[in-house]
């Protein structure tokens, strides 16, 4: 019975992240169980049209092939399957039921079940990057660079280790972030390119097909052609694990960004700092008691599915052992990948959303900001004073600013009463005064960065912003 | 109803290793999101349960919250979800639609989210441990101590680094897998009656409940034993992480010894090996293109499944932190647990098949015995030379060992024609002799221990067993 | 060269972590080198004894064999290992060379060497228990009690989320600790009792100890019991994984608990909050070039330690599969497990030492409850409202807050507004009417439930605590 | 000097995995903390240097400073930071107390401690991975690639699911390893290259090198460049943690070839297998016990390392989260990164020390592949006959093998008995038929592929290699 309520599924995947019907239409292209029998049948397309190509199978195998899996539904495939207990058997036996005799013979030809299966993941996976996980993630960075220009000026406290440190701009925060996914980005386009497929047989040897063709390898490369794939240097049964490996770390690791981003945020969110918040519905409801609260769930959420997925890289390296020409643990394992990358979309489509709806709070910004203005200023003090020539500058400033805790006078006031500053001081130019004197200058090139980095991914992905910010 | 076609779903819990209709609907009952919606509800129930006795609610409200979680569906408190954006609220919203205004406000009074969902999980979990996973487990056990039974005398090489070693027999080594299984069973038993309830409010300190109730405590004890459970010590807005951390860590280590024996197994399937193998359908095809293969591919599927699920636990351990009173970034993560039970169940339904059609072949087990009979007495030769007073016995049998294989004569012509040991050989007892002479003798208590061991699961777990073996 | 510069060492443990000489000599005792082999030895030693107990070896031999092991260092072993190729065999070697030849025999008499190995760290794991980290988490434990008592009426504002929820107090906040923790020592306690040796052979069967004793069992629990343990139920060339991955999961999921501590410590510690700090010393460097900051280093240090060392519950798991009767893949990485024991001693030390020195800031916990004062009442409000029969209080209340939040009326001067809520209000109880008037009251049983806590485990593990806090 | 008894240490790779001489003086230079100290002074160096090029500090300075460095201890720089508790600031109080007044406030001008940590780490791994990591996998491939060219024609079963598939050559199965061990090799070199240096101070917005130049992501580019590195497009108190986490991938992802390759050969190893071997010394001991055992202990070790290391990259990914702009909770943690590299370096020599013994056994491996002969030519036979027209040849395959399991006839014996099969048999090429008969020449192009492999490395990393085999 292939239809169910989705509310009896086990993954939250299928009853609960995945749910939005139109995202989940794009989803299923690629990461469900229709889509991985869809792409296996691409595959076996492919050999038959080089087949038909270089002669061996008849011209009229491959709009044979065509029908036949344009009207195979994974349904006959699964039934086929619970007799024939092999996946691509089973398939395998699917088309040929539906071709004429002359071409039978052709489906399947010469090859083992890893080289449709490996290629064909390889394929969707990099389908699914180009239609999916970059689009995704790029709107999101566009949300990210759009607000990174709008604050570019915007003073927000720099915090190490949670303690007040010296300024940046919040634009200059959320650049961080424009520039790390960016750079992720990139490398997963790259990794997805790597993917490879193979046609090289049971155990990699080409040990079928140099039975029919001189150039085994040259037919390889040809079925692999037909779907924009190349072949690795060596497979046996399977392909090497590591194009793969590489592929899902750089998804992970980008995970890490996204998870990092939504940690910063929700900490910016805290009622004590609450420089940013979410737009709330009107309708939407905090908690189920505390009627006032505005929790960031969104945030929490991205968090949380990291938390699930990132130790799935575990599963990945264990993958890359399989005995000799190959065991076959990495099999239901590697079925389990399309979660991870729907679970990696479903957070990008998030925190765009919440991204997009962010609110920043300029008096909170300015109120935190203002809580140790007086001791931002030690940084470029100390610096100073070394400068000009202070043999203990930091022990110096060091005792100033416990000075400063205890009594209510200002890091200037205290300079000037204390006699072997003074004369330092002085020295200082107007400009260098000036720093110490108003600590929201004290920003260094925040804003000109901010503006590099997000113009810099602008055009190299050539995003549409609103450069009045 | 939101019916779906399951090939379209993500995880392959749901389109592929969970679609046994049986088992599905068994699965279902603890395990989808209908679960989670049925247990929350229920938790509502019992709270009102108690507001009657103590007579708060009026009377009649139970049976009217009966009613109305009796006619809730997923779908309904989806849809409300979608205005709420809180799924506790939307639960509280749909039931307190259904029933009278007089009713209305004892649905969730004095509760907050999370004292219905932690509840409601531990609930589920240990009726899933009971129902499902325990007897699951068993019945593996049951399958597997059958065999030890029957094959307690049939003599099998003990291998230690995949090295022939000194006898076993193949019922022993079967008693590994019966006495580590029984003992997680037990383990896993414990875990669950150890998972807590919680009623303590949105901060743990009962502070709602303390408005209507003189003794929170008491009444949060009284709301956990409608469920059957019990409250922890300290709680804050959610239940302590460990329970349930250890509950999951006696899963995960279960699985593990699924992953061990599978790989026992496959490995003891090889083809130079060959002492089991799996009774192979008419129909059943090994390979798509090699038809000769008999694959170990449910063995294969267990290690796996093992591979995808064990990493978990770094999730749980994630967990383990929340800041203050909670931060919600256990919430998404913590919705995949059920996933971590569906593959255990999964992987042992599977091992209980495959186990059940465990073929032992007698000629390969003798055969490999055969193979090193010669070198397998080394052990007790040494042993024996040493306690005859020989002054470096280890080094005198590891030089006879290089030197029968180089010669074709046997250890005991070898001992015979070295004359600093032939002494020694004379003072050995005749049932010593006889233990170098016939190697097969050498498997210590093998066979008794067996017993011992499947008789006293057998006694515990209430067994049904073919004595005769 | 058995001596180095610690600087030269590649492990933080041994180069910064494990340098303060008077901890490091306790952890030596334990957890290097040294202590495997002297462990090993006993095992040895446990052995003659029971030899000479039976009559089998000479009474002198326990006496010869004290002498060896006292004699014996780690240096001679590893000179004759660089021979042997064998650690076991080059213990021996070294042991026999130091006793007279009629002694020689019975060293290692029946013996695998993983009768030393497995039975050598299961004790050495018991006593590190019972000697370190038992007292270390204790003295960790007692030093949150006697804080959480003292602070047992100081109100602080809840937090879930991040955000301000209902009130509770800084000793209750401890108390979440005390309570985990406690748990957690036990548990701990529980799973050492439970760690179990061997000496059933090469393969578990007795073979060689069955030649010699009618009873190998017995034989096997004598020796043990010279040691203080006791058998499993079944072992192969190793003892069952089982008892030693719940012994590592106790561990780990204690140092969970420590980080999840230091992770809410470091955030009470950031600037915005600062409800709690560290005493700093007076010479004491912030940052190189921020002299006025005061980072929590010490908290950040524990969360990191526990970043490095969680994950190898992974490892713990991996080596629960041996193949047969063992292959030797746990060897090297079962090595590593004193780290962890180090690490979580290193990270419960640093805790004791901080939390004696905690600095809280009554000033500030006021601070930040008053910011949400107003709001905090909305759970009280709305459960008030509902007791008394509002039939949609939780939509009454959130409208409320958010009209709160735009004007500059108190919730209970809106109430009075506020027609329809009014004549619910006046129903209230004094009591009802003061708590939401008075919302510091509304901490529930925080203070009660606090004490009790603390004083349960006070008696548990008969701490010495200052009662007037 | 702290000196320390090595088998004192804690960990393994102090007191056991990196003891060998020769071996620990090379790892030291790069890997301990003496290397983290020199090269954090190196940075600080790198500093002074450029302030000196552009004439704000004294022409002195330079050779001050070295001067001071090459004086410097580690053991002095921490007992500075017991005073200061800080470990940046006690390295800068060390130089600065050997150098003139003059230079001393241009000693960590305008820096921040992760200017010069990361900058540090950045460099000694890059160093580390030229002078270290390369080197030993390249030699580890070298002896691959000899034993592969060796072997490139020496036939062997191939082996799918432990199953015999179809045929090899063993040059062909070491060929995948030099194939996948060059692409790791080329994939380490790239991603060390990519990491980056740091000087934009304590928050990344340069704040404090911006008061004295105009342009100072210039001034951070030539400090860097002295070192040979370049700054990343962002950061904030540290570099963004992506391009550290791609290269401990790669050497985990590198771990994992290590691994896959010593798990394979312990099992070609098996007693039953056995188609290679190790030479064994002559005073080498296999087993405490049992003195004929032939132990694969090395392939056992480096598999049993891998467990221990590759779960660290669950650590990488958690630091890739620092709250703002960064909390410490990477400091301890990434502490622990040398750890990797020892273990990864000592698993590369001990497989270059294994695979340079290695023996192989021809007899063994014409005897495995003897053992299914017949069945080996099912997969060619049943390819032909689909290739000639028939119409269900896997099932026909399928049977006729079934069929030859039950009798003592060959295939071609059943061909020829079997009518429906007859006709194609004689529609056959000579070449085809001979195919059949003859399963050993079934290798496809396993030995040109081979050579093409080894040939391509030897090129790319200019090895020496015995031409002859």
């Amino acid at each position: 019975m292939p239809n169910r309520d989705i509310f009896a599924n086990i993954s939250p995947l299928d009853h609960r992240y995945a749910r939005n019907e139109a995202q989940f239409t794009e989803l299923e292209k690629y990461l469900s169980e229709n889509a991985t029998i869809k792409y296996q049948a691409q595959v076996e397309l492919a050999l038959v049209k080089v087949l038909a190509k270089r002669g061996i199978a008849p011209a009229k195998s491959v709009a044979e092939v065509e029908a036949a899996i344009a009207s195979l539904t994974t349904a006959e495939v699964y039934a086929e399957e619970s007799k024939t207990r092999h996946n691509i058997r089973a398939l395998v036996n699917c088309i040929q039921a539906k071709v004429s005799p002359a071409t039978r013979p052709y489906i399947h030809f010469t090859a083992t079940s890893y080289d449709i299966v490996d290629t064909a993941n390889s394929l969707r996976y990099q389908k699914a990057t180009q239609n999916l996980i970059l689009p995704y993630l790029k709107k999101l960075q566009q949300s990210w660079a759009q607000i990174s220009l709008r604050e570019k000026d915007q003073i927000q406290i720099g915090r190490t280790h949670g303690q007040h440190a010296v300024p940046v701009t919040f634009g200059f925060t959320m650049a961080e972030y424009v520039s790390r996914l960016g750079e992720r980005i990139e490398t997963i386009s790259v990794q997805a390119e790597k993917l490879i497929g193979k046609f090289a047989g049971a155990v990699g040897a080409y040990n079928a097909s140099s039975i029919f063709f001189e150039d085994p390898e040259e037919f390889e490369a040809e079925v692999l052609a037909e779907l924009g794939l190349k072949p690795g240097e060596h497979s046996t049964q399977i392909i090497a694990a590591e194009p793969l490996t590489d592929f899902l770390h750089s998804l992970v690791s980008t995970f890490s960004v996204l998870a990092a981003f939504a940690d910063d945020m929700r900490q910016l969110q805290r009622s004590e700092i609450a420089e940013i918040g979410e737009y709330f519905a009107a309708e939407q409801v905090g908690s189920s008691t505390m009627p006032h609260k505005r929790n960031p769930i969104n945030y929490e959420n991205v968090k949380s599915l990291w938390k699930a997925f990132m130790p799935r890289m575990i599963t990945v390296y264990l993958d890359q052992l399989s005995e000799h020409q190959r065991d076959l643990t990495n099999s239901a394992s590697s079925r389990f990948i399309p979660e991870l990358i729907t679970a990696l979309i479903s957070a990008a489509a998030r925190l765009t959303k919440v991204s997009s709806r962010m609110v920043v709070d300029r008096e909170n910004l300015a109120k935190n900001f203002a809580q140790n203005k007086q001791m931002i200023v030690a940084e470029p003090l100390y610096i100073l004073l070394a400068a000009h020539g202070h043999p203990d500058a930091h022990e110096a400033v060091r005792k100033l600013t416990l000075k400063a805790q205890k009594t209510d006078l200002s890091l200037e006031e205290l300079v000037e009463e204390t006699t072997e500053l003074r004369d330092y001081w002085q020295q200082f130019s107007q400009k260098q005064q000036q720093l110490i004197l108003k600590p929201e200058k004290y920003t260094g090139i925040a804003a000109q960065k901010t503006e590099k980095i997000v113009k810099r991914w602008q055009q190299k992905f050539n995003y549409d912003l609103k450069l009045e910010g």
